[in-house]
């Protein structure tokens, strides 16, 4: 992020600035899935996390689409903050998955976790970026914007579910 | 974070290592929290800031209370996370303040939005450490930390209102 951009001056520059970074953020989730995919012992989790991986596929579609709607190239920007979630989950997840077989469940729990991380992450940025679209005067872009951000309230949901329907209490046992 | 911990075994290893990532972010937070104030131009973004920078240091009072009463060492360990985050709203502040008039308003929205993505990993933390006290029987250690996350959701709404009530209006005009 940021860079090569000392040219952020107006809500417009910051509004796409800020684009980048999510983009860039979803692409490298997307990357970053298979890896939590395979640490996922729980089916229910593992499955999931697949659907999530699915739907990161369409956000960046969507992304795509608000560039174009902007008129911005659709281009990814460093995002060290997706980049420490991300390092942090994979370290985390790997520590546990590797740990002797009482951490079958932790790991579990661990990745529940690391992925609402990233899903809060996710949040906090469509959040801002639907309520800048608005101000813009960009209703078509905010829609698109939404779109992704209900189905990331969505994943976190069912991450709290699962986290609550028993795998953390494995975990605990 | 965990370059030391291949030790997380169980579900009470990974509680206390989560522990001290969020003791690790408190303190870079209270660390940050100056530049983010001298930065802010709006008297009342300025003033939360201020107040929340009191917060987090009874937050971390209150971390070392719960590591006290679990039996834990209060210690920090890397959290690439919170770095990246603090990262990234570093470049943004800084960048979008050093620019020219126009940016003025821009800045704050900006710093507001950096905000609320500090915040929302805090929340996303403190509700897991929340669970997983409880899970493990800690209701005492829960009740801290429920207190802790309660006052991160207040921040994070009190952060939400600035931004509707005005700031990224006039940073948009």
């Amino acid at each position: 992020m940021g860079l090569f951009s000392k040219d952020i001056k107006t809500m417009d520059d910051l509004f796409v600035h800020r684009l980048q970074d999510i983009y860039y953020a979803e692409n490298q989730i997307y990357k970053s899935l298979p890896k939590m995919i395979d640490q996922a012992s729980e089916p229910e989790l593992r499955q999931g996390l697949e659907q999530h991986r699915a739907q990161t596929a369409n956000h960046i579609k969507r992304l795509e689409q608000v560039f174009k709607q902007h008129g911005a190239e659709a281009k990814a920007v460093d995002c060290p903050a997706i980049d420490g979630i991300l390092e942090e989950a994979d370290e985390v997840a790997g520590e546990v998955a590797s740990a002797s077989a009482p951490g079958i469940g932790s790991a579990c729990a661990a990745i529940i976790a690391a992925a609402q991380a990233v899903e809060h992450y996710e949040i906090t940025r469509y959040g801002t970026l639907v309520a800048w679209a608005k101000q813009l005067g960009r209703e078509d872009c905010a829609a698109l914007l939404k779109q992704n951000l209900d189905e990331e309230y969505a994943a976190d949901d069912k991450l709290s579910l699962l986290a609550k329907s028993g795998i953390n209490s494995r975990a605990a046992a």
